[in-house]
């Protein structure tokens, strides 16, 4: 089974957005074991989506749509799709109940364009869109399936996650597609690829690796494909148990897609709290560590000390500290991470102070010079970090490495 | 004068990598008045990138290619490409003159696979790659354009703007093309779109409007193409003083892509200064603020209170508050508020307190259920949100907010 992805939309024509859906979708399909053959992005132009339709279904079985779906006149996906299929839009009542619903909730008044919205045509399958006005449509012609769905990111990841994905993997039958993710941590792509590569080369044909990297991180992924779900799974553990034995030291874990994963899991199965202090990743630290449910089990708050005086008014950094080794040294960094614990009462607290740049560089101190440190009741450890000169890979790495060395932390002390 | 980006390399095709080329290609070429047809991917095969080739060069004048041009069996852009334009490879001398020297400069020897790289179709002109070792190539026929650039985003970079785009420039002759951002915020998009609707209607052909939606804010983009670049401009400028007059309230900002971006530009014009207490939105306010350079300027940190220990002790929420209204509340958000002006010494302090679900959710609080509060010297406004129960719709939309309204309280107490 294979399908391609048409993307429809001007601001992706002109840049202005980054196609994160396509590499959303194509990480999903991959997932699933449905081959992606391409992806195409057009503009809302009639002409070009009734090309673009015709040309991906000559090389796929099923092609997913996104994009085009509002309410205002620049969105024509809907009625290029009414033509094609020689339909015509007839109101589906469920849509427009959850249109209603919508507008309640947001308070704002609904007009007749919005009515629009619940106008399908009248030969396909509607999925209603809980999180969004633009129903998920779902079209069956000659053997090919046609789904649209919206383009706004967290729409189309909701539709598909809890109704497109599912319903594809059911009629892929057979075939089924199993991943392995493993994060690395401290240790570089190249180097790692010379450390396994004997084990690499000896990896039998159904499965295939992938290195990840990120910054400051490095995920490899094992794929296996087959018809036995539990086969297919024994023979990926079997195979990674030879990384836990030759490069085991920088394995920080499995299965799943973030070190702040894997950093809240170890907090919950240990019941620890944790509270962060933050000056160059201004907020990201916390903002990863609550983008996740139930963060409240196991987060309990942090700062975000970006001036020299709110560092020493609120994190009792020193003053004398600051001034004789400035905002970004260890000596700083130790006291942010001790004080935040014992401030904010939790087991464990990470903090980082650094230059994240464009401006603010010394000679001394370069741009993208960090210093964390991640301190429990018993230890404070502190790392200094030279990272690149871009703003939000510093920022990111950062956090990458904040993380990590917190999961190490929280091991050391109270085991895996 | 018109374009295609054709990007070859199957770690599109399983989402390992974002397309974040296409994205900047598209934008320089519509920056130089290149309208850009369609973005295809496709993966590493000889098949799928002559199809590829032909159904690009059917839409465009130009077709840009990235990708495959690396020294293993798996690059096959240049094999293909030599078999399209039924050429024959040959050794280009200095070419192979770069590749020795930057295995020279690395300190690595050379092997007959990198040697390979200097061998181009006879048909092409070369441009050489002073930043790697795969040669860019040009080639004409039938009136159309076809340049093959390596897939490195470094490498594919420094050529199309020190070589390709320079060239493209010149042949586009006079053609410009201006846009102008306009960004509302408190009105839906089909709202907005009836409420402009006769002038949208009257819109000059060469001016197009585009909505761009995202969670709380929405985003109007006029584009306007012609030879004439100032009178472009005018003509932009003549056509937003509509917006301006008739649904002025709503526009918050122009030529800015974010709200905090148009937050931090009054803040640094009129010399005040900023912080953050946040429950809900766990520390992305703070987050997005400091992700912009200079940050500092106006910054001065924050707090993230997720628990309400942490409530009452950093921000002196009264325990009676919490306790009589709860966490999620007006009376606590404006406690959080005011606090936190006071506690960090800025001129605004902004605030957020919610239930972002999944869990936390009751009757008369559901999942989704947001106060925020803004704070100067003079007064505080408050302001509830009823978002949808994603978790991540909920902080985006909530941060939006919070920024739309801190740019109005600034804009009433300082002026624009």
């Amino acid at each position: 089974m294979n399908a391609s992805i048409l993307n429809i939309g001007d601001e992706l024509l002109i840049g202005q957005v980054v196609n994160t859906n396509a590499s959303w979708m194509a990480q999903q399909l991959t997932e699933c074991g449905i081959r992606v053959r391409e992806v195409l992005t057009i503009a809302d132009e009639r002409q070009a989506i009734t090309e673009g339709l015709e040309r991906c279904l000559k090389n796929a079985d099923t092609l997913l749509i996104t994009g085009g779906l509002g309410p205002t006149k620049d969105d024509i996906t809907k009625h290029t799709l009414c033509a094609y299929f020689h339909a015509k839009l007839v109101e589906h009542a469920e849509s427009l109940r959850n249109i209603e619903r919508i507008f309640a909730r947001r308070g704002y008044p609904m007009t007749e364009t919005n009515r629009q919205q619940a106008m399908v045509p009248d030969c396909c399958e509607v999925i209603v869109n809980e999180v969004g006005t633009a129903p998920c449509m779902w079209f069956e012609k000659d053997g090919k399936t046609v789904v649209s769905l919206p383009g706004v990111p967290s729409e189309m990841k909701h539709l598909m996650q809890n109704q497109v994905l599912p319903r594809l993997k059911a009629r892929n039958g057979g075939l089924c597609i199993v991943q392995k993710n493993l994060i690395f941590q401290g240790i570089g792509e190249s180097f790692l690829s010379d450390a396994i590569a004997p084990w690499e080369e000896k990896l039998p044909s159904h499965i295939s690796l992938a290195y990840l990297p990120q910054h400051g991180m490095l995920r490899l992924r094992l794929t296996a494909s087959g018809s036995n779900e539990a086969a297919l799974q024994k023979a990926l553990a079997d195979e990674s148990r030879y990384l836990y034995e030759h490069v085991g030291k920088y394995l920080v874990g499995e299965d799943m897609d973030s070190l702040q994963a894997i950093a809240a899991d170890c907090l919950v199965r240990h019941g620890k709290t944790l509270c962060t202090a933050e000056s160059c990743t201004g907020g990201s630290l916390a903002a990863r560590m609550t983008a996740m449910p139930g963060a409240s089990r196991y987060y309990l708050g942090g700062m975000v000390a970006y001036s020299n005086e709110w560092k020493e008014k609120a994190l009792h950094v020193s003053h004398d500290t600051l001034s004789r080794f400035g905002a970004v040294s260890e000596e700083t960094v130790r006291e942010m991470a001790v004080h935040a614990r014992e401030v904010l009462g939790s087991d464990y607290a990470v903090a980082t102070t650094g230059i994240a740049g464009p401006d603010g560089g010394t000679a001394e101190k370069p741009v993208g010079t960090v210093w964390i440190g991640v301190a429990s009741a018993n230890e404070t450890l502190t790392r200094l970090l030279h990272c690149s000169d871009l703003r939000a890979q510093v920022i990111e790495r950062t956090c990458n490495q904040v993380f990590s060395d917190l999961i190490q932390l929280i091991r050391k002390e109270c085991g895996k």
